[in-house]
């Protein structure tokens, strides 16, 4: 039985005010007819605030595409560790214990894989498996977990270790000006994440079903093109009503595993922006404030892309650990369009002592209703 | 049981031979004083011919990053489909019984990846999983392997398709001249290949065990630079020796699985270069015959990178299906340095009759030894 154990997550020191966005948007785009739509796209998304890796100088600047890349890796090699030590923590377990690194990042590219860096300083075995996924987007983080339960299946003592590295601001591109690249300037934040996913034991969520859906022929509604100056962040104007055709999909997955959807006790959904969040609300039949760990993370970070659903789940279970039995739905969504879903039940392991105590009452319980 | 069925394979159009390769190099880089030493490097490869996607003229320009991705873009929607096809023919299934797609590639960057192109176009269903992987370089192969092996066991009866896309002639740089880029300017092919792993039924190597292994601290051994320009591929002189600590780690995976090493009937190895080859056969005390299909590979295309296993288990198929029972190693090596390494048996489905004949067979041998 695979367990999600509690998340860590980090976000840089260099803030970025929804009102410093709208004022740098409005300088760095005075006069162009399509500003003001733009303008009322921000502030449309709620974000707040956002972190970001450089001083907002140096990000709206463009150093060229090998020394951003230099940047990405100096910056996920200094933010990673500490996100990935807290986490192994929280999944009471060290680096020896991890069979598998899934690292999730599509804000920058290394070859080899930041996989290698993290096993030869963090204390990694040699043996442990690399399964790095660059092209998956947003709905990464998603994937990262129902590879890992997938894993866990296979391999039921192993422990996988999931990273998200998202330096979205290091994907900037000045000379982007059509709406959606003015949109996206102002949703997305940087913010590294890290999560344990063990195949026994551990207290967290239980994953018990996963499952993958592609909206067809949309491939083109979000997409990079590479370009010499990097990777160049593509925004269909259809993308914000995605969850019209996927909202049944992840009804069916919920169904078939003998719940309701609109009866759950969480919800870990990517906050894409905030027509995804009220569209989730009400197609699914569920009120608003159940996503309100997504919507803080879209405030307080803006959409931090793979690191989303880990961060509403951080958040989730500091505003009160569900109690056991609790179900919930995880769900990410990124290019293809592609939708990352899994269903699970909150178990916590406790101590030797409150795990005798349960069985004890769960044998109790059992007589009285034989 | 997971089974990977016979791969398909296919080369392009254009070919460049050895002698092309050693006269384009002295030309391009006439008078520079690391190039009598590139030139007997090259040699030394035993590369007799590699195909590339466009004509050598073509290859040798560099039309920027943009434009390259364009032309990877076309040509792997172009060459996929058909191996794809042939791939599913030979595992005696149709796209719609496929339930996962690990697409490997490190020579374009696409997102999103080709996988959600793949499902459009062929047939796949919407709920198939995407998982691509762009950072393990030439071990990528067989990590696809072994991660649709960890798929199949956690999913016992669903289906894996594995493309490898690897248009190398698309990372070649003009500006590189150091020994290792004029090296690998001589060494690389183009090819994409495509394979089944069945969770159940399917002719092929039944895949029993897999692992993985970085050799610490050799992150910058294999590596690319991102650069304006693209992937610049950086190869240490110090990786033909690799053999020598991985041939242990090989050893112990078949000692672990209790065979010898040194006693296996067929052997899939990745052919990164001639040294590779020889060495395995010197460490592991091997008669470099049972590397012929990596020779071949080596020889007729060049290193094809994560496709090479492939192109090697195709070729020892076609020399002669193994008889049911044949046992194997699989091994891909890459950036890390990572290896991947799995170990099988030869398992032939066989029609209805055949397996009640084998049954049958079977029972009588029991008995004969009860």
């Amino acid at each position: 039985m695979a367990t999600l154990c509690k998340p860590s997550v980090s976000v840089p020191e260099h803030v970025i005010t929804m009102e410093q966005t709208l004022d740098f948007a409005a300088r760095v785009h005075a006069g162009k007819p399509q500003l003001p739509l733009a303008l009322r796209l921000i502030q449309n998304t709620g974000v707040r605030k956002r972190h970001i890796v450089q001083p907002i100088e140096d990000t709206l600047g463009h150093p060229g595409l090998e020394e951003r890349n230099r940047i990405y890796e100096a910056e996920s090699k200094k933010r990673t560790p500490a996100v990935i030590q807290d986490a192994l923590g929280n999944a009471g377990l060290t680096a020896a214990d991890v069979d598998a690194i899934i690292y999730v990042s599509c804000t920058g590219f290394l070859m080899p894989s930041l996989t290698a860096w993290l096993i030869n300083e963090l204390g990694f075995r040699a043996s442990t498996r690399q399964i790095p996924i660059a092209q998956l987007g947003c709905a990464a983080g998603a994937a990262a977990i129902n590879r890992a339960h997938d894993f866990c299946r296979a391999y039921p003592d192993s422990n996988v270790l999931i990273v998200s590295c998202e330096l979205c601001s290091l994907c900037y591109q000045p000379v982007d000006d059509n709406v959606g690249s003015l949109l996206s300037d102002g949703l997305f934040g940087d913010a590294v994440a890290a999560a344990v996913v063990r195949g026994s034991g551990g207290s967290g969520i239980r994953l018990e079903r996963n499952a993958s859906y592609l909206i067809p022929h949309t491939e083109d509604w979000i997409s990079y093109a590479v370009r010499a100056s990097g990777f160049h962040f593509q925004l269909d104007r259809r993308v914000p009503g995605t969850m019209e055709p996927l909202a049944p999909v992840l009804r069916e997955l919920v169904t078939e595993h003998g719940w309701d959807v609109a009866d759950l006790d969480y919800y870990i959904v990517h906050a894409g922006g905030p027509r995804i969040l009220a569209d989730l609300s009400k197609f699914l039949g569920v009120d608003s404030k159940m996503f309100r760990h997504s919507w803080a993370t879209l405030t307080e970070y803006g959409n931090i892309a793979s690191a989303v659903v880990f961060d509403a789940l951080r958040r989730l279970i500091e505003e009160g650990v569900p109690l056991p039995g609790a179900t919930g739905l995880i769900a990410g969504f990124g290019p293809g369009i592609t939708a990352e879903m899994a269903v699970g039940t909150w178990t916590h392991e406790g101590t030797a002592f409150e795990r005798d105590f349960v069985r004890s009452a769960e044998r109790a319980a059992e007589r009285a209703v034989a």
